[in-house]
């Protein structure tokens, strides 16, 4: 991504700015500071932030970070609107914006931003809550973030493929998903998307199982595998349902259709116009019909981007329509408490006419 | 850990509770929360929180989370005060803190908790900021803390005693940075304390550099490494800086040198009693006895245990006194911008009579 990528951004951001009547908006959250300026993905390792964004309304943006930073910072953006603080940045970032805006309206990510940050922040100031915005552009991906998605993802079937050679009866759930890891990080991934999940028999009735003591794969069992990588920034994420052994139950082999087949339909349904809550619907439905809609516990899906889980949803809750440019998991799954679970989980970018599976 | 161990931290924080006259403290941080109780070290992998605790002052404590952590949360707490919340957690918390203390005080953890969440929490209860409480407990550790950092650190050492053979014209900033992580992966550590710092020449007079474009070392040269790892959910963290080949310049030996007597002044100053900007101050008269002052640029250490960085820290600000318990980094560093740097860390267990390094 280059420079003028990232001021098209804010360009598209300073519109939502003046819709919504704000002189400016304070982007503290990594992934939004960093689609907005390609400034530091992530918070600093010691639980501090990085810095953080002053987008104005009148096109003269501010990158505010601490001495550590100012080097990279300076490579991004003017010098004279690199704002460097020392000791607390809430009181510094008061005195900076006071300066600018008086007591013009600033947005913040209220969602974002501590409880006591915010105090120290506001006062003398017209501070508004104004989630969402930056995230409702990232909801849109470009021709560029389609392609380093659509990477991401092809290495991630390049680990799937391999996969199934090192599910075996004596490897256990932890020593998989450390191999995971390293199949991604020696192929090029910066790190993984999300911790992997690798889950048996029962386990894998547990939506976000994480093992204190790892489960051995023994001959005939399921294993559900849930991971994906970070690759040129950007996150894939897949989930499959493995039987290891030659005789799936026939319980498993059944589970496994009905869960492959709700996908199916969501797929054929993802199209832009639909709502996420329609698209969700649609597996429920199917679900529904074999009696088994209660043992689907979660939503179809989410958006994946610079985060694992963005925007838009596909959820009873999600009533916005689907454009051309989303991309989004489509993940259902049934789950049987004492026995063991299957979820299926394939990528997809909406298209003009209907949508693509990554 | 066992039960006993969480039941005795609750009831210390209960008598702060008393002290402030608060009826209530609402834990949400993920190390105060698995500190008091076992639950969840971390939040989950979705960016979502993995649940709270209140603690009470009448002693009826409660574990808040969702239906994918029930199993979890009633192995640890009891079923009748294990309070598995649907959709909002804020609004659900809202509901059942109002039943329990209708308008008594809460606190809760302004520091952590964001502006947006407090605002929905809040509605007919009387919430208060009470950060620190935790973290005051947590940086006096137990005898079992210092046996479980002990180890930590001990594997740290095993690391840094098999590192050198690695550090070798050729190779790279990335590839030692992947292969300390694979060392400790495949040495019992569950993952990195923090992401490593390998930092070749300039890069080393970055205190947080992070390479985009990895140095490739070469003969003669020098590498920072700065790394940790979590074993038995206890972190450790130490510095080294080295030279490749035979012939260390003399500039890198003197500041070598002069870094390493600032730490052992600094060790020798460790005990009970002192405050953190005292011993801070020890390694700054050092460095300025050799006109070096203006090159050492952050804060002498930090407490270690559950996270990397915690209290007691040792720095300008730190006016409390250290007490036995206390573990601390104790790292300073000479930095020149353009040409390298030179860091050097270990850690330290503050004892009745002076200090332990570990």
């Amino acid at each position: 991504m280059n420079k003028e990528t990232f001021e098209a951004r804010r360009e598209s951001l300073r519109r939502l700015l003046h819709e919504k009547g704000l002189a400016a908006l304070l982007v503290s959250q990594p992934a939004n500071r960093f689609y907005l300026s390609g400034f530091e993905l992530h918070d600093c390792q010691c639980n501090e932030s990085s810095g953080c964004l002053i987008i104005t309304a009148d096109g003269k943006d501010w990158l505010c970070t601490d001495s550590r930073y100012e080097e990279a910072a300076c490579q991004l953006w003017p010098a004279e609107r690199v704002f460097i603080y020392k000791g607390s940045s809430s009181e510094a970032l008061n005195g900076l914006l006071k300066g600018l805006f008086r007591t013009q309206p600033i947005g913040f990510e209220a969602e974002h931003l501590p409880w006591g940050y915010v105090q120290r922040l506001e006062p003398g100031l017209t501070l508004e809550a104004a989630d969402g915005l930056v995230e409702k552009l990232r909801a849109v991906k470009d021709d560029e973030e389609i392609r380093l998605i659509e990477a991401s993802v092809l290495l991630n079937h390049k680990m799937l493929a391999w996969l199934p050679s090192i599910l075996v009866p004596g490897s256990d759930e932890a020593s998989v998903a450390w191999s995971i890891e390293k199949f991604y990080r020696e192929n090029g991934a910066s790190e993984l998307a999300f911790p992997s999940i690798v889950a048996k028999d029962a386990n894998a009735a547990l939506p976000h199982y994480a093992p204190d003591q790892p489960a051995v794969f023994t001959e005939n069992c399921m294993v559900l595998v849930d991971e994906g990588c970070r690759l040129g920034r950007y996150c894939s994420d897949m989930t499959r349902t493995y039987w290891i052994g030659e005789k799936p139950s026939p319980r498993f082999t059944e589970m496994l259709e009905h869960v492959q087949e709700a996908q199916r339909r969501a797929i054929a349904a993802l199209r832009p116009g639909i709502t996420g809550r329609d698209v969700h619907k649609v597996a429920v439905d199917y679900f529904a019909s074999c009696g088994m809609d209660k043992f689907f516990t979660h939503g179809l899906g989410h958006g994946v981007g610079l985060e694992t889980h963005e925007g838009p949803r596909l959820s009873p809750r999600a009533t916005e329509v689907l454009v051309p440019g989303n991309i989004v998991t489509i993940e259902p799954g049934l789950y049987f408490p004492g026995w063991g679970g299957a979820r299926w989980e394939h990528m997809a970018v909406i298209t003009d006419e209907g949508c693509r599976v990554l």
